[in-house]
């Protein structure tokens, strides 16, 4: 059996036997680009080694030596020979890429003789005792495992002995003195001079590299990632090559293109007479490549070939290290080259119209989350900027704006026309005018899936939060932030990418999606299975929605509808009615205003499907707290207020504390409200179809579809229908004509999931509210735990991702697999959709793709995510079908 | 093919053929007992009938006659013979019971003749006219489909002519003219006179009975019981008797043993020259069975002959109908009897010494909550009382005392040898000293899984809950129950039984749980597989589980251990605690009583298991709320209180504030608690350790496992078992030997069942906590569903039961299902029980044994009605293993 395999003979495919390394350089060989030579010993000859009990097996040594010769006569240097002396490198390389876990020894044929040739060759005998002496404290302690500190120590005495500080400052006398001293220490620690004889040398280092195998370390390693310990590691003998043998020698780096905006052409930098720790030490400015082209036209040349060559074998950009010796350029490592969102975007569809790679490629090349980056305003890399505090990043985007306080005063001032910053030490459900009208959020409490994060990220709106660096004193208007006081009214800019609160204004660099993206993601529509919609509520949301791409409208919460001081005040009527008759009369008034929002939604997304959801939350969300009623009681009393006015709050509070709930998320809410005060669905539907009705005759093609809240049971489906039945025949009967509807309901409770085949005779199509559901099946109250135990449970690694906002597969995809599997069964006509947060999470998206959703709906501003998301799941999919 | 069948032909195997009645006939014929002759024609000529268009399929007449010839022969009758008229019912009589659908024609072969014929031979003419009118009643309804309103008219017009009320007073005259008119009236329905000739009167009578298998009620209740249309009916003719032939002929109803405390003997009356229904219209006294044995020994003798052989074949107690007909005694019908709870005990283990019926057979015999009822004190059914009000039944047994209003009040009174009823709108966890404290709980308001409801069950306490019709005033200590008012003190009865609230003392009958129950139980021990455990939170709980047959404690709660007013103190002190130092310095001062407690139950449970669950609920539960202290507040700051003492309410206000929650019961509690806090939980543990440690050198075999509350994934459990066995090291350290315990936690959310997998490679056991895992599954708050949509959804069938009560199958059942699968596969050792309500409510034990359970656990005043439930659910497995 062949154990040694020169470069030339190997491949990429070869991995296996070669480990990782060694086929890389195969394969590089064999594409022709000019790598140092060398020749590669198998893993199976690692095997071979242990089984022997640690000795080389009978003939590999004779192996070794004849492509050793081999080696010679490539390079037409003698190993040992101290004319012109081969020096190698002699590295492990497993199969599976164990990092930090190889063992290397470099320069190795190194000795007394050899060093002294080598000072003459390069003219440079620092750079020759220098190596020397590297080369000793490798071997010590790599191959004989000698304290590599005691070798060091050496070093350092001298260098302290001449009162140097920095390596290269030491005398070359200094430097022989090392070597003489290292040597000696090595007779001392082992008995035995250190060898003189680089067959020995190599001999010892071959097997060190073998026994690496199986040390400590490694053996940990593999069991942790569970890597077989029989698979053994390959070793790599390549010959040194040094770009510090003058000024036709060299070392660099390039990018076969520019990783940060994705410009075709080389990118990258060169230093001359110097090794490759030598560019990255920064001790001289290294030439840009670019600048190459004038001064070594020829060399400029010859990399623009690698570049190419490599392009199209590996089919993607590449980031090289190469050295120069003695004017020849030599390959020693090519990588695929990290970039940024844009660059990454621009190389894929770049190489689509070069003929390069596929489409299906491009979109596997591009992760989801780099576009999210792209579609936000960022601050200027180049600009100063003065950071006075830091918080979570809660959502991307970069903003600048006045600082206010209040809610109610950035709408005001959004008004005349001021951009805001609104500051708050959390937000709530009321504040929701005020986040609309600011250009960012900034808060000092509350985790990246606080009330703020997760608004902010819905309305696309930058925002900072849990900056407990400030202290914000609501009533007198300013925050601190360490000795900086912000006053209401001055100016910051906060970074939603990186968590900075910055003093002042500081440039924003717009979002620039060029053309590219747009291409990228008309790409993945093709080859997409999910549909993408988005959760709008109001016409601004539906346009941005349509803008970005989605297919209908996956939630429209009506709730909101509520909100703002007139609607207010008539829904808590509405609460305080006593019977159907006053609830009803109430509700009168709030019909035409709800119509009037449904039909501007409706218009915007004409010809597709809108999912209204009705109404959802507990009624005390509309009303004050408690402690607000006894407050304003006390001040009443205390003021001496009449009689009436006091008892109007006493009524209220008399409400407020009977509609008081224990656990209000599960408590009396959403459908099971719809049940017991049926008037308040009867109306809500009746808007709807009256909406559309009013479209439809105006031309529109409005597509209306009602959803449930929070079932529980099929029954409540059933007990719902014919009320929005009703309406639909009453609305009909009306108008001439009858709307067209589609009945479905949202899955939000684990008994709904588990029970979807019954669920699914009732209705067309249901969306999983993954937001409640991880509630409920986690046993997780997500106000509750935000701010208390789920920090701790993600920081001790109880929790590995936070379960809002990546979906929680083990135990609520569980309950979605389950769901999806006996809805199809008992419906094969189910459409099945989400409308949680997790709708425009990327890894989400994989794993609801995975299960046959047939939509996911997701802010609109994450529908860009989610269209290419969506493309790569179906595409992974593909390619594990073909595996 | 066979069309007609002889009861002597027939048999109970044959109820597909011959119909539920005719087999049943068929039977007691076969059986030797003295049953009226007759003939049924088969279900099939019912299809063959209706295959030919409702006509007769040829031969059947012939087939009937041949048949009638023979039923003349039996009974020395003939047909249409004035001299010694046969006269027959036609009755219909399907497969499968269908009650009401029934149709029947008595008296059948009476004409002008026959009537005269039997007015001489039974001496009573009016007798005989009443007959022939109800016939041509009955015919001309049943079978002509006249308007029986019209023939009843006659009847009452010659009453009111004669100006009589009650039917018998009608003269002879008057009957005779009813009759004349009937048949006139007829006659101008019908075009025809009324049929004089037997035979036509029988054939258009089985035509009819055959007819009404496809009559719009039939069909209608087939179609709601899942029924077949094509089983069709079959049709019974039978010969008349007649208990009212004189003082010799009678009717009677006898049990063959006493329905009400089960003894050997029959039991019943009999009422001589009467039909049956003049036994239930109550006209004369009839005679006891018991007086027959000295007025007419021969026919008790003969009963007691006829009650052996029923009991002999149907292996049960039966109820029989007979009438004696001049002296002939005829046996109508025979079923199994109705009974009392006690009275099924009794007789099932009787019938087993007897040699009846076998051990299990007797388990089969009782319903488990027939057992329920018996192990609480009743009201005296014979006394006098003044029922007040009624409320729902909440937890059975009957209890007299003082009101009143005031838990601590309670406390004191019970202190003094008082007796008490605990009087409130509704009950809270602080109420439980109270509660205890008192004989019975009345409550104005909850359902049956209120507060009060659930603890009453679990403390064993007779209930009334939500008793609406009182209103109570807690200030001036007083109830208003309509006119009546209720002071202090004054004593009531409450049973909570029939949820009647009773004005002062009524007699209470004492449970006495015969022998016979313990015999019963101890063969229910033999056949079951789950093992039965009790919920106990104290010595006192433990002694009565002991006592009950607890094979362990299944849930012993640790928090209820830091009530009363010591404690809570020392809790508050650890909540407001400001660093784990300050709250452990407070823990070590709960430590021994701790301890102390923990001693007390591992001790009565010497040498069986002990469940002690860790801290569950959140923290708050132990504070004030925060408008308590607000008012505090305000009237601290009205009546000018020293500054400090302000100062601590609102410090006290703030930490109120700050832990409180929007949904508590999926927030920061339990072993979310023990890992933000682990101090807490190794308090818990220390203290469990030590005093188990304490236990066996006192020569008792403590065996405490340690459970954690609301897992949501393994990791948490991975997370405090150090925290435990660091404790269990510390203690053994102290005591010089370790104390082994089992390590477990609670299933009490979707994802840990979901997970339970991973779970069970982490504990011992687990135990379903299904009250809180029936809310997380819902999505059901339990507080805020009792009082608001629950009724509801109850009222409109959207729930069929309430899911607090009886597990709901469909949603939690399959999570339990999957959980059991999962652990067992994980985990073979796996020891898997529940805790919750459901663990003594016999349908959920039936579905907790089929999915493979080791054990449930429940309040130990159900533990006999769960080990009776869990054998039947055994035995019921093997039964249907064996079809």
């Amino acid at each position: 059996m062949k154990r040694v395999y020169d470069f030339e003979e190997g491949g990429k495919e070869m991995k296996a036997l070669l480990g990782g390394k060694g086929a890389g350089l195969a394969e590089m060989t064999k594409l022709g680009l000019r790598v140092p030579p060398g020749f590669t010993i198998t893993t199976q000859t690692c095997i071979e080694f242990f089984k022997a009990g640690g000795r080389f097996p009978d003939g590999l040594w004779e192996e070794v030596l004849e492509h050793l010769k081999r080696l010679e006569e490539k390079t037409g240097k003698r190993f040992g020979d101290p004319e012109n002396p081969l020096l190698v490198s002699v590295r492990s390389g497993a199969p599976i890429s164990m990092p930090g876990m190889m063992d290397t020894v470099l320069n190795l044929g190194m000795n007394d003789e050899v060093v002294e040739g080598l000072a003459k060759l390069t003219g440079d005998p620092r750079f020759a005792y220098d190596a020397y002496r590297r080369f000793i404290t490798m071997f010590s302690d790599v191959v004989m495992h000698l304290d590599r500190h005691k070798f060091e120590e050496i070093f350092e005495e001298e260098k302290r002995r001449e009162g140097v500080k920095e390596d290269p400052e030491l005398s070359i006398e200094g430097l022989k003195r090392v070597v003489e001293r290292q040597k000696r220490l090595y007779e001392e620690l082992t008995g035995k001079p250190f060898p003189q004889d680089p067959y020995e040398q190599l001999r010892l280092a071959i097997a060190a590299v073998f026994n690496s195998w199986n040390n400590p370390r490694a053996v940990k390693y593999r069991e942790i990632e569970g890597i077989p310990d029989d698979m053994g590691t390959a070793c790599n003998i390549q010959m040194m090559v040094f770009g510090n043998m003058g000024w036709d020698s060299g070392s660099g780096v390039m990018f076969t293109r520019n990783p940060s905006n994705g410009e075709k052409g080389l990118y990258g930098e060169v230093l001359f007479n110097a090794q490759g720790e030598d560019v990255v030490a920064g001790i001289r400015t290294p030439l840009s490549i670019e600048d190459l082209k004038e001064v070594k036209p020829e060399l400029y040349r010859e990399l623009e070939e690698v570049a190419e060559k490599l392009e199209r074998h590996y089919r993607d950009m590449q980031d090289v290290e190469f050295t120069i010796e003695r004017g020849t350029l030599y390959i020693l490592q090519t990588r695929t080259g990290k970039r940024t969102a844009r660059a990454a975007i621009k190389i894929a569809v770049d190489m689509v119209r070069e003929g390069l790679i596929t489409e299906k490629e491009a979109i596997m090349r591009v992760d989801p989350k780099q576009v999210e980056l792209l579609l936000h305003k960022t601050v200027d890399p180049e600009a100063e900027k003065t950071v006075i505090a830091k918080g979570l990043p809660a959502s991307p985007g970069a903003a600048v704006g006045r600082v206010v306080f209040d809610p109610k005063e950035a709408e005001d001032w959004r008004a005349k026309g001021e951009r805001v910053i609104l500051v708050r030490p959390e937000t709530t459900p009321e504040d929701i005018g005020g986040m609309v009208a600011s250009e960012g959020i900034l808060t000092s409490r509350g985790g990246m899936t606080s009330h703020a994060a997760i608004v902010a990220r819905g309305i696309g709106k930058p925002a900072v939060v849990g900056c407990e660096a400030i202290d914000i004193d609501l009533e007198r208007e300013f925050f601190r932030a360490g000795d900086v006081v912000v006053k209401k009214g001055e100016i910051i800019t906060i970074d939603g990418l990186t968590g900075e609160v910055i003093l002042g204004e500081v440039p924003l660099v717009e979002p620039k999606i060029g053309g590219e993206l747009e291409t990228l993601l008309s790409w993945a529509d093709k080859y997409r299975r999910l549909g993408v919609w988005a959760n709008a509520n109001d016409e601004r949301d539906a346009l941005k929605a349509r803008e970005n791409g989605a297919e209908g409208i996956g939630l429209a919460r009506t709730e909101r509808m509520f909100l703002g001081v007139e609607r207010v005040a008539l829904v808590r009527q509405m609460i305080m009615a006593d019977t159907p008759e006053e609830r009803r009369r109430v509700l009168e008034k709030l019909l035409p205003m709800q119509k009037e929002d449904f039909k501007r939604i409706l218009k915007v997304m004409d010809g597709l499907p809108v999912q209204i959801r009705l109404l959802d939350p507990p009624l005390h969300e509309f009303m004050p707290s408690e402690s607000e009623i006894l407050a304003r009681i006390y001040e009443l009393e205390k003021g001496g207020a009449p009689p009436e006015r006091l008892e109007e709050e006493r009524r209220l509070l008399e409400k407020v504390r009977k509609i008081s709930e224990a656990n209000p998320m599960i408590g009396l809410r959403a459908c099971r409200l719809g049940i017991l005060y049926p008037e308040i669905y009867e109306m809500q539907a009746r808007a709807i179809f009256e909406a559309a009705s009013e479209l439809k005759m105006e031309g529109y093609d409005p597509r209306p579809e009602i959803m449930i809240p929070l079932t529980m049971t099929h029954r409540e489906l059933e007990y719902i229908k014919p009320i929005i039945e009703k309406a639909n025949r009453e609305v009909a009967e009306k108008y001439g004509f009858r709307i067209p509807y589609r009945y479905g309901t949202m899955i939000e409770i684990p008994r709904a999931a588990l029970t979807l085949d019954k669920i699914a005779r009732v209705v067309d199509f249901v969306s999983f509210g993954t937001n409640d559901l991880t509630q409920t099946t986690m046993g997780l109250s997500r106000d509750d735990a935000q701010g208390t135990f789920l920090p701790v449970y993600l920081d001790k690694g109880i929790l590995d991702e936070d379960p809002f906002y990546t979906l929680d597969i083990e135990g609520v995809g569980q309950l979605l697999r389950i769901g999806v599997e006996k809805g199809r069964k008992a419906n094969p006509r189910l459409k099945i959709g989400i409308c949680g947060e997790h709708g425009g999470e990327p890894k989400s998206i994989y794993f609801l793709h995975s299960i046959g959703l047939d939509y996911v709906s997701c802010s609109p501003y994450r529908i860009p995510v989610a269209r290419l998301a969506a493309a790569r799941a179906a595409l992974e999919e593909e390619m594990e079908k073909k595996d």
